[in-house]
């Protein structure tokens, strides 16, 4: 797989998890966390179902992939996340050290560069955006259509 | 009680928080959620026994409050804190709607503040800090000499 194949491949699968809260009436954000090219932890937001404002699925994810390795850094680990992140959970990426951020919509309302937060992480993190983005956005878009 | 009374007492609840981390080993920062004049939530700060860098104090008694309220707004509540919020507890407050944040000592190195994220609540949003502030840092103080 190229770089950008493996890419499209895990984007899909926080896809998969960000179409399971969009069926359930969350906010339709999807991520999973990947080590050694394989995913060792899988979420999606469920601020409403446990009314949790700390619910966001990079959260869940973040904690779950903790878990799984004993350790609360996750320094060799890559996150993929269907909308950019909120300033909370990119705290909370920069506390857990994840080497990679890939997500597919920007947030021009929310996310943490929206909110002037564009220094938070450090130069050894690799970010990339804009992944699967016209999938990623239009889950949101019929969300906030179907709200209305 | 007058509100300084009021502050210093609540701050003395989160402060026994921070003690109990401290004591355990984990970097000592104790928080409690504050409603009607009653603590519905108490917490310290659980990263090293969890191994979870989302278990802060702050994130850890959100959860709770919004379980006791069975919501996930906490906009007539207040959160006491003996340190100045990281942005992923300050985007968590945010998230939460929290009517007031009182804080203890400052974050130079880590604190939203000190992270250039001053904006991220709202005007609404009440911001108190340097509550007990001697005791809140002299407790951080000892944890990181202890540590040398």
């Amino acid at each position: 797989m190229t770089t950008a194949e493996r890419h499209a491949y895990f984007m899909k699968m926080a896809l998969k998890q960000a179409q399971i809260a969009f069926e359930i009436g969350e906010i339709p954000v999807g991520a999973v966390i990947v080590h050694n090219d394989t995913i060792i932890s899988k979420a999606y937001n469920q601020t409403q179902l446990l009314k949790d404002p700390t619910a966001h699925a990079e959260m869940l994810c973040i904690t779950s992939a903790c878990h799984q390795l004993g350790s609360k850094y996750l320094t060799d680990c890559s996150l993929y996340v269907t909308l950019e992140p909120c300033p909370m959970c990119a705290g909370a990426i920069k506390w857990a050290q994840l080497k990679s951020i890939i997500w597919g919509a920007s947030d021009a309302k929310s996310g943490y560069l929206a909110v002037s937060l564009p220094h938070i992480f450090t130069k050894k993190t690799n970010l990339i955006s804009g992944i699967l983005e016209p999938e990623c956005a239009s889950l949101m878009k019929a969300f906030f259509e179907n709200k209305r």
